[in-house]
């Protein structure tokens, strides 16, 4: 049997896997992603890695990497703002050197949207758009059962998408982009926004260093605050879906990442909202669905599916 | 030789063309788009007008369509809000009807980028977009060598992308969309709005009707609120495209329509704020470009192309 490699890199964690031709993931490794300053280290302890998975000596027909602005025309990684490394990284150079295999980079959303695309919820749709929740919010869009990649491979940056004009700072520098809303730190930064409007709500477990989980929780438990933070991003989320349906129309938008589980606090609020924004001829016509993958496991095996 | 019909409808006039295999419109005729209460009656005057061009039994391989909110898919005109005719609108079925031939249609804004890329600017581009400014503001979109449909065929309307949340109201209905700002009625407004601002400024010519024309000529003479007008204009199609790129990463995006002849006072700024606001990995690597086509013809032979 042959296999293929598949590496997701995250802002925060980077997961190598071993990918047999049922798109089936035989062994899987993660590591940090932000433990070493020089990038070529970085990628030294991807190849340990990939070493590590293959130790039976497997056929492996090449690598599919998924990456913040990763660029499959040039093959590297150009100033993602959620990684630690600045400028263009090549990343399709170094880890052909380590191994005589063919390697394949893209976005990391394009990735996830591929592995959609080819395992998901999205096998029998041709025009959608995956949008990633996490460290940051990524996206990739299918049109006419192909992704976009655009003229230079950087198609699908609906997280750089400026909803609220004069906004908060995002990561990459300018004002407003739904990405400084609905990434993990956005949403702890309007949790932290709205604490003074909700004094009297209990606050147990709610420590220096919040994150969305504890945000999840104290939903869970009722509180008014988590609630609305969930909300207000849910209403943000659902303007920038309208706008986004008025390019390319899909059949259906997808939500990936951990924070999607919050269906209650976020998908459903996020429904109403796209309700209440949409243009009318769109109106009934466009899903707003989870990803039907295990998060861990999409992006590895839509990156695989890189290597043909 | 074989011939093809192509009809431009506006939001203000309707133009019906012969063009003739080699792309060139041997006769044309206009006619008022909102003289009839009812659509029928309508498509009776578009019926006598194509009558009328033809009057040498040409060979007629078919009609193309280009009409607000065409449905190409559908072969209907659906909720157009500049048209003054309301819900589904059975274009396809008659002037099939009348006329022994295939008909199709689609989104006026999808022909103006069919006549661009068939005749114009964008002859070797593969991923563009043209956003035509007029009574409404359209767009084409085109991602690897083809039109984007979408699920539904209503993809590419970026006239209703929501710029500015709780903005100025919109024909659709909802609030901020780019339309209400840089139609012709949205650049007017901005100019009423400016006027208290500047209260020195010449306004000689300036009528109880205003037109772009007049505010144009007024720039021209150096109104610094007509300047300023254009300004603005620019600023918000700036952001707005700015976030257009992030979706499709296009090569160049055409401004088409009689006030993308206003260059200097919209086209230029249009650039500046368009650097302003653009994510930096997108930085210098689009074009934005006039059409190279002429305004009254682009649309007629991007529909006559339907025809196959």
């Amino acid at each position: 049997m042959n296999f293929r490699i598949g590496v997701d890199i995250g802002g925060t964690n980077t997961v190598i896997g071993l990918v047999d031709e049922n798109g089936q993931i035989v062994r899987k490794e993660s590591i940090p992603t932000r433990n070493k300053a020089v990038f070529n280290d970085y990628i030294n302890d991807i190849v340990n890695s990939i070493h590590s998975i293959c130790s039976n000596n497997e056929k492996l027909l090449g690598i599919g990497v998924g990456a913040p602005n990763g660029n499959i025309y040039k093959g590297t990684i150009e100033f993602a703002p959620n990684l630690p490394w600045k400028g263009v990284l090549p990343i399709k150079e170094l880890l052909s050197k380590a191994f005589d295999l063919p390697v394949f980079i893209t976005n990391d959303a394009n990735a996830a949207a591929m592995g959609e695309k080819l395992f998901g919820g999205a096998k029998n749709m041709n025009d959608f758009i995956v949008i990633t929740l996490g460290t940051g919010v990524g996206s990739g869009i299918y049109v006419n059962g192909n992704i976009v990649y655009g003229h230079d491979g950087f198609a699908g940056e609906i997280g750089h998408v400026i909803t609220i004009p004069n906004g908060r700072k995002c990561a990459c520098g300018r004002l407003g982009c739904i990405e400084a809303y609905a990434s993990a730190q956005g949403i702890v930064t309007t949790f932290r926004e709205l604490k003074k409007q909700y004094p009297n709500a209990a606050y147990q477990g709610v420590k220096e260093e919040l994150d969305t989980k504890i945000i999840y929780d104290l939903a869970c438990k009722g509180n008014e605050c988590a609630i609305k933070a969930f909300d207000e991003t849910a209403r943000l989320l659902g303007l920038t879906i309208a706008n986004s349906i008025a390019y390319t129309s899909p059949e259906a938008v997808f939500i990936f990442g951990g924070i999607s589980n919050a269906a209650d606090f976020l998908l459903q609020p996020l429904r109403n909202y796209l309700d209440e924004f949409i243009l009318p001829i769109y109106k009934g016509n466009v899903r707003i669905l989870r990803s039907e993958l295990k998060e861990s496991d999409v992006a590895i095996l839509g990156a695989s599916a890189l290597v043909n």
